[in-house]
């Protein structure tokens, strides 16, 4: 059994006109992630929801909506929860369970020197995908579609659980973490429970065709999107001989990897090389909330 | 596996100047009180907890004191969970996992017909506590000595969970819950659920010496103690048959238990009988969130 647990607050992890459907499926999502970067598939959850008194029955309806959807993509359950009326900002505690077959598990502290480091899909988007929804006039200044602006904030909204992982990070991970404060931060974290380093090449690091065009025209914008967060994608440290069995299998599920560096032995510290070799200057590491 | 889920925030659930190894003590044991209503025992327990970014590192060492304090008591340990900073009250999420042989837990649905209604310790206390920290002339009103004050606004700080009923509870009785919102809203609760009705008499509502005090100087208080809630004792629907091993079980284990009542056929509706055997007027069942 692994279990997991992520609180969303208005105004920190979503916005307050965010539809509502969007922020159930975003809750259940950053959960399910967490079980995909242990090999885990989700079983049953609860919820605790603290709202305004004044909520309107349509809010939840619609947020039942996100979650249902989500429910049925993924299988999970809700079993049981609380319920209060709040004076603060809404808050939502999801506290997943999932199973994986004992001792099978993936955890943050297996990683070791020489493995390969992977993550999923591409990093980034959420990141952009939020300063388009506070500054209306950032899609124009990046030249980027209705399409694209529409996708970014999609990725916001609306993180898919990589559960898809699930068998090839089980099978072949020795150490694995969901990337939600940044990919540097959460590389350390990994890093620092299974006491080695990592080196990330930031010109390896895959972007959607969006998140390209927005670096295209502001090209310091890459080192904030590798520390930004909100991806909900996962990293897996691979050992060299299971590389080409863990490509392989990601591939059949139809999920795209990217190796993006390699796990060393520098104890704790992650580095960032930028696409000319020298060290990448990042302003910070990842979301801190404290 | 039981898993039960409670959120407490500041102003709601507890005082923003209740002191914070108070608030982890009572926000780790009104879920082991859920466990303890279900006849589970806490094994371990996951938590979430939104705070003021500018919360000192000495608030954080008393939350945990409070914390390690009832995990002590009961044997349960923290596995997990999420810390961010937010801009609103307090919020804390406990989520806890407690385990109970396959086929024997005590759930809420399973009430009878002619069980007999009983209830753990003492109700009123918190309540009361909880008034006299909100206004400090209460306690000259209702001619309370300095422990009777300390007495009841413990009991509103410091719930314990009923722990030592875990076995008597899952020995004897049908149907089961923790008062939170309000005897006569939780024994509605269990009612419903289990397609019964049931009939409470105040009269044998066990009150502490303390609670005694105020309702002898203010008699219409004893309508409000019976759903003010906060109590987080348990009611237990145990059948006839049962009652005097039930008695005998709960004696050994050093918890005092009263019969208040009994379940009746009346679909859902819970009376509530004076001394005098007249229907008690009530202006609520219990705490609404909503």
């Amino acid at each position: 059994l692994i279990a997991t647990c992520d609180t969303l607050i208005e105004g920190v992890h979503f916005l307050p006109d965010d539809p509502p459907d969007s922020i159930g499926y975003k809750a259940l999502s950053v959960n399910l992630s967490d079980l995909a970067a242990k090999g885990a598939r989700g079983h049953v959850y609860l919820l605790s929801l603290a709202v305004r008194r004044d909520t309107p029955p349509s809010w939840f309806e619609a947020f039942a909506a996100g979650l249902r959807e989500l429910q049925q993509e993924s299988g999970i359950s809700l079993v049981g929860g609380d319920t209060t009326a709040s004076p603060g900002p809404l808050t939502i505690t999801i506290t997943a369970l999932g199973l994986v077959r004992h001792g099978h598990a993936v955890l943050r502290h297996g990683a070791k020197k020489g493995d390969r480091l992977y993550v999923s899909g591409t990093i980034g988007d959420a990141a952009l995908g939020l300063r388009l929804l506070k500054d209306t006039a950032l899609a124009r200044a990046w030249n980027l579609s209705a399409e694209d602006r529409a996708y970014l904030v999609d990725r916001y909204r609306r993180p898919k659980p990589r559960t898809e992982l699930v068998i090839p990070v089980r099978n072949f991970a020795q150490g694995a973490i969901d990337v939600s404060d940044g990919l540097v931060s959460d590389v350390e974290k990994l890093a620092q429970v299974s006491h080695v380093g990592a080196m990330i090449e930031a010109g390896e690091v895959p972007l959607s065709p969006a998140a390209r065009k927005a670096v295209a025209h502001e090209p310091k914008l890459l080192a904030s999107l590798l520390t930004a967060g909100d991806d909900y994608e996962i990293v897996a440290a691979v050992p060299e001989a299971s590389v080409s069995a863990f490509e392989a299998e990601t591939k059949e599920k139809g999920v795209p990897v990217t190796a993006i560096g390699r796990i060393s032995d520098s104890g704790g510290a992650v580095s960032v090389l930028a696409p000319d070799g020298k060290p990448l200057a990042l302003d910070r590491k990842g979301y801190a909330h404290f």
